[in-house]
C-alpha cells in the first residue's frame, strides 16, 4: 500500500451479524459476502466458528462457507474462540484465523472465564496443534485496548505488556488493536496505535477496529491513521447495534469511512455505490438499525462531490 | 481563554429549533435558555426576528427574551436578517447580533434572492444606519463555507476574499466558518480555519459550526481545534434535524462535543449533567428526533470515565 492507500476490512458478516438477534438465513449471509466482495473488499470477517449455543446467529458458518461462490482475491477470516473452533475452521478449509483475547482482566473473565494469561496460554497451545509449521495467517483480536465496560480507561502500558507477550508466539501475526466500547478517544487512538507501531513495528502487524458509542467512530479513524495505522475494520450500515439505543454499539459504518477516505482522495478500492446496495440487501433481511450517517444522504447528492457535480444537478437529474 | 480551554456556544435555541416544524411554545422555550444557561453556557444563539410566515417557530422572539429570568454572564445572540429584524432586535434590547451571508452565490440566492454582493452591501447600511458608534457586538454567520447544496465543495480562495470584503467593514467581528450541509471534510475543515486566522487574526474572530449530516462532526471539531479555533457552535441533543432521516442535518450535538472536550481534559465550563437534562426536557416537548450518541449511552456509565471510577460499579450503584 502507498501512503494514499488504506485497506478496509469489512467486519459485518462476523462482528456486525452476531450481535443481531433476529436469524439470518444462510443464503442471505452467502449473498452478503458475495455483494461485498462484489464492492471491493479484499478481507473480510466471514463469521466465526463458536458454539452454536453462545452465537446461535454463527451456527450455520460450515454451510455459509460452503456456499461461497469462487472469490479469488478476497480472504475470508473466521474467528475461532479455541482449539475445537480452530479445527472446524481448518475441516472448512479457513487459512485466515482471528483470536481473540481482552487486555483487560475483567472483560477477559467475562468473556472467556479465565485470565488474559491463560487466554495466551491457551492460543499458544492452540496454535502448536493447529499449525505447527506456521502455515496459517493469524489475526489477534485485541479486546478492549482503550476502554473497558468494567475498568474503564485502560492504560498503554497494560496493552504494550500484553502485545509483548503475544508477539514471541509468532513473528508477523496481525493485532486488532480495538476500542471494544467505542467509547476510546481520537487522541487516546492516535497515542496508543503510535505506539503499537513504534514498538513492534518490526514483528507486528496492526489494524485499527473500532465501534461508534460515543460518536466518535470517523475521528478514531483519522486519529488511528495520524497513528500510522493503514488498514480498518467497519461495518456494512454500522451493523452490529444502534448507537442511538442505550447499550447498543455497532461498529464504525463501512459507508462512512470509505466516503471519509473517497472526498480525502484517499484510495480504499471500494465501489461505494456497490457497497450501499449491500448494506440496503442486509438492512432489509436482518432488520438490523441502520447506523450510517452516509446512508441517509439521497444517494445523487452524496456522489456529486465525488463526481465533480454540482449537487443541485445531481439531485435534478 | 488557555490553550486547554474552548467556548462552547449553543445554538439549539435558535439554530435548532427553527428547524423543527412542530411549534414549542414560549414557555418551553425560556425554560430551555434558563436550563443551558443553568449548565454553564456563556454564550447561545436564543432566537432570530425573521418574519414570523418565514419561520413560524420564531413567532415569539419578543416574548420569549421579555420572559427570561436575569442570567448574569449570560451573552444571547439573536439571528436578524436585515435593518428591519435588526430595528426588532434593537427594540427588545438585545446587544449581539447575527448577520447571515453565503459565501456562494446560488445559496445566498436561494436564501434571500440576492448576490452575496448585495447581502455585504446590505449589512454594511444596515450596521451604519443602526450602530453608528459601533456599541453593538456582531457575528458574521459565513454559511458555505465549505460545501453548497447547489454548488458542491466550495473553493478556500472565495471564502477568503468574501471575507475579505467584509473584514473593512467592521474590525473585531467574529465570523462563524459555517459548514451549512455538514459535508465538509476533517481536512478541509483544518486547512480553511488556519488559513481564515492566519490572513485574518489580527482584526477578526472566528469560531466553527458545523453540522453533522456525514458524521464527520466530531471529527471536524478536532480539526477546526487543530486549524486554531477555539469556539465551536454545537445543539443541544441535535436539535435541528436527525441525520438518520435523509436531508436533514442537525447541528453537532452538545453533549458529544461537550464529552469529547471532558474525556481529552479540555475546559468547557459547561456541566454535562445538567446539558443533558436540558436536552431531555427538549425533546420531550418538541418531538424532535435524538441526534446525540453520547446521550444513548447509560449516564452511569458515561460519567464513570470522567469520575475515575470503574463504569461497572458505576452501573451496580
Amino acid at each position: 500500500m502507498t501512503e494514499n492507500e488504506v485497506e478496509i476490512v469489512e467486519v459485518g458478516p462476523r462482528d456486525g451479524l452476531q450481535n443481531i438477534a433476529k436469524y439470518v438465513p444462510t443464503a442471505v449471509k452467502i449473498d452478503l459476502i458475495r455483494q461485498l466482495a462484489g464492492a471491493g473488499f479484499t478481507r473480510m470477517e466471514f463469521g466465526s466458528f463458536v458454539s452454536p449455543k453462545a452465537i446461535p446467529q454463527m451456527k450455520d458458518m460450515e454451510a455459509v462457507l460452503e456456499g461461497l461462490p469462487p472469490m479469488p482475491g478476497v480472504t475470508g477470516m473466521t474467528l475461532v474462540p479455541n482449539s475445537k473452533g480452530a479445527q472446524r475452521a481448518l475441516a472448512a478449509g479457513v487459512k485466515d484465523l482471528i483470536f481473540v483475547m481482552s487486555v483487560s482482566e475483567p472483560h477477559n473473565q467475562s468473556n472467556v472465564r479465565r485470565p488474559t494469561e491463560a487466554s495466551i496460554a491457551d492460543f499458544k497451545a492452540t496454535l502448536e496443534e493447529i499449525d505447527p509449521l506456521g502455515e496459517l495467517t493469524i489475526r489477534v483480536g485485541l479486546a478492549t485496548c482503550f476502554h473497558c465496560p468494567f475498568d474503564g480507561v485502560i492504560d498503554e502500558d497494560k496493552v504494550i505488556s500484553t502485545i509483548e507477550k503475544i508477539v514471541p508466539i509468532r513473528e508477523g501475526m496481525e493485532y486488532a488493536i480495538s476500542d471494544t466500547t467505542g467509547m476510546a478517544t481520537p487522541a487516546h487512538v492516535k497515542s496508543l496505535t503510535k505506539r503499537c507501531i513504534d514498538t513492534f513495528g518490526g514483528s507486528a502487524r496492526f489494524c485499527f477496529h473500532g465501534h461508534d458509542t460515543a460518536g466518535f467512530g470517523i475521528a478514531n479513524v483519522l486519529a488511528a491513521m495520524e497513528g500510522g495505522i493503514r488498514s480498518f475494520d467497519t461495518s456494512v450500515a454500522g451493523l452490529g447495534g444502534c448507537p442511538f439505543a442505550p447499550g447498543a454499539t455497532g461498529n464504525i459504518p463501512s459507508e462512512d469511512v470509505v466516503y471519509l477516505f473517497q472526498r480525502l482522495g484517499v484510495t480504499t478500492g471500494i465501489d461505494l455505490e456497490k457497497l450501499l446496495d449491500a448494506g440496503t440487501m442486509i438492512l432489509a433481511e436482518s432488520g438490523a438499525p441502520m447506523a450510517s450517517h452516509v446512508r441517509a444522504i439521497p444517494r445523487a447528492r452524496l456522489f456529486a462531490d465525488l463526481l465533480g457535480i454540482p449537487p443541485s444537478r445531481a439531485v435534478a437529474a
